[in-house]
């Protein structure tokens, strides 16, 4: 295995970390490849960017900082647990770590949803195929290194303190995209104390633990992350533009299908996606701009249901929104009758979001994807679950949070008059303090 | 003048000022414009975006930043300045304020440089021309008043106190940007006491003056504002990035106008600039993803300069430099004559680039351009200008700083042998320390 | 009711809120008395400031921030809730924000508990007793003022939200208290968004409420101040500080009632506390750095035991701990046995001690002391009690957190051999993972 | 020499460096003897804190975090030049930076002045002299090591490297007390980016260089430094309150001399100061709190200047002041004369004072005390003085930065009518815009 040094470490300037520090040239040569650069075409948070301003930053400076993240966890076990941790697993772990988004593709889950795509195939693919500049130089370590990789990231590499590393309850993953969404939405609910966290990671021989003094910090984490995903995550109105997206792709995939985009409007780097048949050049081509370029296109648009979703999500006007919950379900159909009747097609004028999370679970053999607890080692070396030793943590447990959405359009919450007063008012019936109810 | 309030204030979320408030209904109707939100699709720092790998973020929430800093400025002048501040100012203002960027298209000066567009123009055609939901906007609240806010735009306005909070040496749309730049950079160059600078401003009859116990943080703004320059916009790999731009835009423009371009690479939105022929809809069609879709087209093009310009923009490849200075530049036909013998067309292959910037200037009556001065107010109620103040700004006064680069291909710097290894040699006989010197 | 206003804002910077801002002349005169000059000379966080050695900000600085953070509520109730809120209240808000802290002493639970001294009621008499400056201010406003002002503090002030504003579960001391903490300590468990926190509140006829839209807010409040709790006020090694200040204190106490004080070491402003006839300008006279300078004294003292006590406070050397339980305290006279036997006096050299906390409970009208709950004002206007609205809050409401420990000296846990070596021996077999437990 | 490390390392909070980490024993041994401990009992900045309300911090806190910017330097320096670095130097280095303020007593240089103490022979004093727990500690070390230390402190160590890491244009201790004074201060004039600066020190053979890629953060420590200087030490009232402090223990020691202080106000500690045949056990005695508390006795105290002066200093009640230069230095008489028939004593209600500054200077010779000047390292290894790198720093190079103040009782300045309001209006006459000037 052949890993030179570069002859001065290269950093890279960063506002989370400070600053990136890579020291092996293939760290450096896999930045520069085209396939990890257009990852600063696509945007982290995809269309929560449009409800929290700040959230402009990409996959591309997440990646850096997961990487960062890793690389400092390797310079604490290595220096601190040399008996526990194999250093020859530093370089795998780094790569695993840079390249674990690279499948990513531009609003990934909504167009994943649409067109069937799957960017955790496209990951492997990405590093195993030989066309690669990715697999070139993963090749080049050593001829099993591309697949070293990629059983990193779908977790069936050997050591599991490497696989926790990138993939477990607390990650270097988790632990930079809190950190980053948190600095640049500007909040301070996903800020948590990683210097301390990485201080009291240590490496043991079934994976990776956490010193008891250390507990506090965690709990902190765990809450945090709690925290964004109720407040940043599951944003109403982040939903609604997300529903406004799939429409919008969904309408135009019905378009395409029934023969209706004439040439004008020809979104050539989307066509491969359409038909079904796109490769791994076609998917590297798009990205959130490619996206978007289309729908200026569609701005002018025959169809206008097109026309009208194109300019919704360029120009930012998402649907608003009620919550609902299994009681009040059987009034659902009411409300998209009144939506039909208010002149929308309810097809893609209505919907119906659930965000649901699972801040932390203790590991249940039982289930069908089983997490990885959190361990914490005692002073005498023993290890207990966190949810034992945290009052916080153990509220949180095992709980699914998170609510249900109907959406809809706005106007329907119209004070004013007009034609459809009426329906309006009606509408506004089943509505109060934002969830819908049953009315008197 | 019709000004309703919105029910309730409405605020953004902002990492930097971290609430941006809205109270007038006209403001949150302009923000919601296609014209505005399309700005959220064009970097700040354009090219920059790709060294500071932070820096991601769009002219949208730069914008926001100057209406908060102008709201923040007629908040105190109307508290504690009743006498001195017409309050009636504050709408055309804040209209200022948030859209005085509005006219800026993607990668603005390389683009404009180019297809010979003018960003101001275009900001007046955008209030102005009755087309736009921005101007509808204005209009109502008063017929001449999209004119009002123009002329604030282009420094015609009447009070000075009004031109100068948006335009001057020290103005909302400055100190937006530096400490925005700075955050998302990460650098602390950037960073001076907003929140001092805002109390200490005050307004008189002829414009805007610092009272003289904020002297040192008015001073502190100009150092952080030189270093910004000196550091983070004059950044030599940024410009070199800026270079590749420039010859991919102007390369596309010589095979389209050479009628080289075939129908399956049309660059749909472009061609109205190509043709000279682009109207203000065309313009706001634009922006940063626009002309990324359509390099990602020329990744597969014919000609091999368009297609390596691509590859170099999309990939970030960009040329490298050393600084030359009037002595050193008659070195610079031998310079781009080695790079040709290298196998490079020097047209397209070499650029020469400067940047300079006068960090700060007194008024000077007889120059093309005379700036606003910084006046600080003596307890007396005299002025007294900056520079006479501050032992740092007097050091920085009326000097130009900068310096000029000379690009060309890294290969050039290439230590290893290949068939061109000679000619490299004699090409690194002329740099020393990264500038360019005259060989023994 | 005269309250003139400064010719101009003053202003004093303070790194938690950037600035305090001072309007009232009645304000500035306060600030300059010397009953509020003597807090810059008290510790907030008294002995924890030997453990979170940043932690060395005054009960001053903390004074001017819950002034300051009153004063902004103030201004937004002013501001946006002018039928609501009763702005003459505000005078008396900001002299009982800023003087709440007034009766403090040194090390003020420690002091208390072994001189049986009162804040609350030294407070009381320096804003009542017509000998201090405070009383002499607070009196010029209006004859009954003093009288308002304390009745605030003691929560009897017939307005809820002035009350509430100063002392409830979510009050500006507490606000203050935690970012100030966290600031100076380093840590981020006690941030929380404070702006948006300031944004949500609303007075109603019966106190203060929170917008529905600010319920995050308000739910990481409570967290990160039991967090807080949990890591920073209950700290074991800063508890065991305070039974070393405790335990010298008592001991120069019996001393001086035994009559053993000879007057070379004659504390001079502690003796009317030692006899009980201590008058308002007794207690004012002391302050941390009086009490520092009589250990200094004992240092040389021939009793063995203060002398010991005043050289561990001062030099930092605490006595060490272990948790027990109801079902392991049967062993504690065991090990207090074993330390006699070690050859020291157990009443000086071990201690029980324990730290407990509510860190939110809703109002319940049947327990002693009833708590003002936080209420969240939904869209119409009904309130709703918060831990119904945040399963955060609900994990922790009504439940007491803490711990009971028991402290010893640090030679009981040698691990080399002395002439005691067995009975250290025997005192570990007690201890597991820093726990009590019954031997096997 | 015997070096034994920790079984773990131990770490401190910090709010600046974020946490102190040690791991050899002997640095932990001497931050828990009693000498070191008393630092927690001086302020840095003494009566600055009077001033900047936050910088309440020790010299404890900021010796730790010398302390650690050493440690962090030797890191860089062991890992990334080792043939440059002989790392067997660290623990002298880490001594020498921990223990280099360790002689300074309460309010240094205005006690100095006074009692005529040195608190650098004291350091000496208090490394070497055997009856001290520092001496005992390092002596462990090796029989020679407290005299090692020594010297590093007062430059006679023959390693340049470890000296200038400790004193310098640009050394540990500077670099920690900007940005603590600034963090505490609550200022961001003393930020500049330590990290990056710590990245770009390397060792050469006579001492420390930086890199060329890290010139423009060493430009902006420079420029911090003079803003922290002007902005924040030269502060006219902390110089005022200064004025007070030494004219308050003057008085004393006038008081004393003459036989006039009576026992029950005996200043026990304070006596061998008095008497000019203090040891070094007397200086370790005293801190802040012992002064404060002989202030509280005296505000009893018969004599009215000494009672004044007392309550002054503890009620922070400054003398006023106004610039003054060469040309107008010849009214301070009249000044004076005026001040004498309002009826002060000028000897006491009078003061001049000055604060001048050397931002940076280059190397000279021919200097009184040359200064160790900054080089920056080109790419081919060649050094080059900072200021021919940098407009700015050339700009403040061998610049003396400062001003003159005449100081008065704030009465002079009264508006207001009394019996002396003639005296107090001639007086003013001579003051414009806060500069004393000669009047019309």
């Amino acid at each position: 295995m052949s890993t030179p040094l570069l002859p001065r470490e290269k950093v890279f300037r960063d506002p989370v970390h400070n600053y990136i520090h890579v020291r092996y040239r293939v760290i450096l040569d896999l930045i520069n490849t085209p396939e990890f650069q257009r990852l600063r075409r696509i945007k982290q948070l995809g269309v929560a960017s449009l409800v929290f301003q700040g959230a402009e930053h990409s996959r591309f400076t997440h990646s850096l900082g997961v990487y960062e993240i890793t690389r400092e966890i390797c310079d604490n076990f290595a220096a601190n647990y040399p008996h526990e941790w194999d250093d020859s697993q530093r370089l795998v772990a780094l790569c695993a770590a840079l390249l674990h988004d690279i499948g990513h593709g531009p609003y990934s889950h909504t167009f994943e949803h649409i067109f069937a795509t799957d960017h955790e195939a496209i990951t492997r693919r990405i590093l195993l195929d030989e066309s690669t500049a990715v697999n070139r130089i993963l090749r080049a370590v050593a001829p099993d290194f591309p697949a070293k990789v990629a059983s990193v990231i779908d977790h069936t590499y050997p050591n599991p303190q490497v696989v926790q590393m990138i993939s477990s309850q607390i990650d270097a993953d988790r632990m930079d995209y809190l950190l980053r969404d948190a600095y640049n939405t500007g909040t301070n609910y996903g800020l948590f104390d990683l210097t301390r966290i990485l201080r009291v990671m240590r490496p043991y021989r079934d994976g990776i633990a956490f010193d008891a003094n250390g507990m506090h910090a965690v709990e902190d984490y765990i809450v945090s992350r709690f925290q964004m995903y109720q407040q940043i995550y599951f944003h109403p109105v982040s939903r609604g533009m997300e529903v406004i997206l799939g429409h919008l792709l969904r309408r135009a995939k019905v378009l395409y299908e029934a023969g209706r985009f004439d040439s004008g409007f020809n979104p050539r780097l989307l066509i491969p996606f359409f038909e079904h048949r796109f490769d791994l050049q076609d998917y590297l081509r798009l990205d959130d701009g490619v996206l978007n370029t289309y729908f200026t296109y569609w701005l002018d648009y025959p169809d206008v249901i097109l026309r009208d979703f194109a300019d919704r999500f360029l120009s930012r006007r998402p649907l608003k929104s009620v919550t609902f919950t299994d009681q009040t379900a059987h009034l659902l159909p009411r409300l998209r009758e009144l939506v039909a009747q208010a002149g929308f097609d309810p097809t893609y004028y209505t919907a119906e979001n659930d965000s649901f999370d699972l801040p932390y679970d203790a590991y249940d053999p039982s289930s069908a994807n089983p997490k990885t607890q959190i361990e914490i080692m005692q002073l005498d070396g023993s290890l207990e679950e966190l949810s034992t030793q945290s009052q916080l943590v153990h509220a949180l447990r095992g709980k699914m949070t998170g609510d249900k959405r109907f959406y809809f359009p706005k106007v329907m919450l119209s004070q004013q008059g007009d034609l459809f007063a009426p329906v309006y008012q009606q509408f506004q019936h089943y509505l109060l303090n934002g969830a819908l109810i049953a009315p008197q």
